[in-house]
């Protein structure tokens, strides 16, 4: 039992000196700036270091040859590890929050939820403001990574459709594996580079262009005010667009046209699946707002994408409270939370293959039935598609609505209404971020739930951005009997 | 094309001719107490008597060598002309029904969902109430023969799990098809007698006793006044619930059971397992009930039980507004309604085998992920099952759900709020009848939707009684190129 756990205390270890190391920097822009937060980042990552340290140190003779069993282990305890530091600063801060709001807090945000307990954004400390959003960004580096090296080796909801040879882990293959690494490292700071350099030339503060551009690209959404994207003019939301898009997007393909920039490389039946979903609601969506002369035109279309595109890449920034513009929107907004982004993306939500090999399946089940002694091969991204693998996609939205379903009826236990309860329920497992009415919606806040209700929904989001099996299945006896 | 159509005119013709006999019945009942309504009978039945004899005449040369795809026209034409037909005399009668209302109601009737549109029932003529509750004796009658004779042939949903020799329609087995239908129909004869019986003698009047024996052995859920059962005491609910279970078990298990009664006979895991959810949901709920001071203990029994087995048989009566007992029950009763009872059953829903099967799916994908090397075959009822078994029923759930999504959102369209519009859906398509909030709740009616809404639930009605796809399937151009 101790040499199964010790590699991945190991791991985490070496995870929460990463996180000390981020606390030291944050605490060093704060020292520069007279913040008041300056002790309480030197305090957590001291706290860090020294975990992080023993875990690593007490373990340093671990045995290295993981089973699959241990992979799923470490990656679900680095998620934990990685909010639990990350809640550190949040809750040694000024501000008193309870351990509850602290992880809660952290959970959303390396979780790249951005669900909220705090308001007032706008008077925090600039270093407290910084932490938030590096949190995302980190959270955001740390998913692509997973979904690069090690979701494709697990047996979770057809993941390992995109186990191909470049994601091997032979030894042959260590040093692609380090190439790919370092690509994937400079491509997520040079798109979030460009998208600080975006914001910043369209009028955001310095400080606001770094904290947005890190919540655009991780799809995050944690915004440096109350009023999240609302306060700013139609440039800065068109280039939020474009961001929130390219975090959504398979990183891999986004790699591979860095490397090669040619249009064959963006034929990626995922990426243009997401865009033709984006253009088919956006467009009808600001028809029926011009329609209900809502808003002018360009006005119109502008608020449409942009709220639309925050929901469905699970970034969460709203624009405006998108829930007054009546039941079709209401309906829309939470229908969409379910679709997210793409696999291998920041994004949360089902996944648009998933969407995408279940309706290729269905469409072979009728091809069958119209010629019972057909067959028929289900191809995806060109190549053809084995069966266990569609079941694995499509089982995945059958257990998410399930856990839907167990986690909505659990907060309505504690008392929430049947709308919150399914829509904080549905944008904890997403990483959405806002929910539908009053109390999760946009224009609310999570600080008003149970303190039983945020500790469901940490465990929600990291369900979700765990794709659900990868956690479940430490709760399950078998798993501990090998 | 006229040769593929003519055999499907001819069946479908003999269905309208049987809706005109029942209509002559009704007609001779009503004659008998000087209803108000005799004459609206014996106009329906002339009418369905033409129509039906024009089809049957017009393509009595058919040929009868059924292709799949002519089972899958015939099963769902079926279903229309039925609805079609039993919306004359609604339409006929004296209370100035619109079409669109007819109709609706008429296809809550015949799907056995029982949403209706009608108000003052404990006022209408008995021809019409006895109309009412005879349309869901016949769609239950109707489902379970469709259920046992075609279902397991058409690639829809995993029915084929129960495709068994006993269902087999080769020439030889004739004879035995011959005496199933036979023993089902004497069967479903028994037990609605039985019900008639228990219910006159537990104090009902020998009309409502007919009324409510018809529409509870069919879970179908018309009443014969507005309160619902909320006028009967716990003795009758009782007698109900019993029945509403016996008309959510497997039909075949009931017909083995009756040919040899044995305890071995009831040992089927669908069975079993329904009857398990039900004890799993409905002590808990008595529990709160009773915690909550809302009734006394054998009360809040009775209550949790009845309300609980209406809605999870997709029967859908009330005995009270369960929606008043807080929002635990709302979730509860709005996500129970998605399970339903027993497929081969009068019972809607997503049945509890699928759930069955994706949870032994799920299992044997932990197992797989536990030990990646081992071999996993899963068994449902003692037997191995096909993964493409597996598959269809787990991919039922996904366009089940994208069904409710898109279904729900044009009923916002339509300015319903989210709430109405996602449980009306819900209940539609898993044939309950009482959906969640004030409009569709159970203390509310559907009469006040816009046309177009009802139009729509009607055929999300005629979409969940077929399992989906069989009506789908008619709206792919793949159907009908052949």
């Amino acid at each position: 039992m101790l040499s199964f756990i010790r590699p991945v205390i190991y791991v985490c270890g070496f995870l929460v000196l990463i996180m000390s190391s981020m606390m030291l920097s944050v605490a060093t822009f704060a020292w520069l700036r007279n913040d008041p937060e300056t002790s309480v980042f030197l305090l957590s990552s001291a706290v860090s270091a020294a975990a992080g340290g023993g875990m690593v140190l007490s373990c340093r003779r671990a045995q290295f040859n993981l089973i699959a069993r241990q992979l799923y282990l470490l990656t679900s305890l680095s998620w934990v590890m990685l909010s639990l530091a990350g809640a550190l600063p949040l809750f040694f801060s000024h501000f008193d929050l309870s351990i509850t709001d602290a992880v809660f807090e952290a959970v959303s945000g390396i979780t790249t939820t951005g669900s909220t307990v705090l308001s007032g954004l706008q008077d925090l400390p600039a270093s407290l403001l910084l932490w938030r959003s590096l949190l995302q960004w980190l959270g955001g580096l740390g998913v692509i990574g997973m979904a690069v090296s090690i979701l494709p080796f697990l047996r979770v909801g057809g993941m390992r459709l995109f186990h191909t040879e470049s994601s091997d882990w032979s030894d042959k293959s260590i040093p692609r594996i380090q190439s790919l690494a370092r690509m994937l490292l400079l491509t997520y700071l040079g798109i979030s580079l460009a998208c600080i350099l975006s914001y910043w030339a369209a009028g955001m503060t310095l400080f606001d262009a770094i904290n947005h551009a890190m919540t655009t690209v991780s799809t995050g959404g944690y915004a440096t005010d109350d009023r999240s994207m609302g306060r700013f003019g139609s440039g800065i939301l068109w280039i939020a667009i474009v961001f929130m898009l390219i975090g959504a997007l398979p990183f891999t393909m986004i790699i591979a046209f860095v490397r090669r920039p040619t249009l064959a490389v963006l034929n990626n039946q995922q990426a243009m699946g997401l865009l033709a979903i984006v253009a088919a609601i956006s467009l009808p969506l600001a028809v029926v707002l011009i329609l209900g002369r809502q808003y002018p035109p360009f006005e119109a279309l502008t608020q449409a994408t942009f709220n639309l595109v925050s929901v469905i890449t699970t970034t969460g920034y709203a624009s405006t409270d998108y829930l007054l513009w009546g039941p079709f929107s209401i309906a829309l907004f939470f229908l969409v939370m379910f679709i997210g982004g793409c696999s291998g993306s920041t994004s949360g939500g089902m996944k648009v293959f998933r969407f995408q090999l279940s309706y290729l399946f269905l469409r072979s089940q009728i091809s069958k039935l119209v010629h019972p002694n057909g067959v028929f091969i289900t191809r995806y991204n060109g190549r053809p598609v084995q069966d266990d693998i569609i079941l694995s996609a499509v089982g995945f939205s059958f257990l998410f609505f399930v856990t839907l379903a167990v986690v909505t009826l659990l907060l309505a236990l504690l008392g929430l209404d049947l709308l919150t309860s399914v829509s904080a329920t549905a944008t904890a497992l997403t990483n959405v971020g806002p929910g539908v009415g009053n109390v999760v919606g946009p224009a609310g806040n999570f600080a008003s739930l149970p303190a039983a209700a945020k500790w469901l929904l940490s465990f929600a989001m990291l369900l979700g951005r765990l794709e659900l099996l990868t956690l479940m299945v430490l709760f399950t006896p078998m798993f501990w009997r090998g």
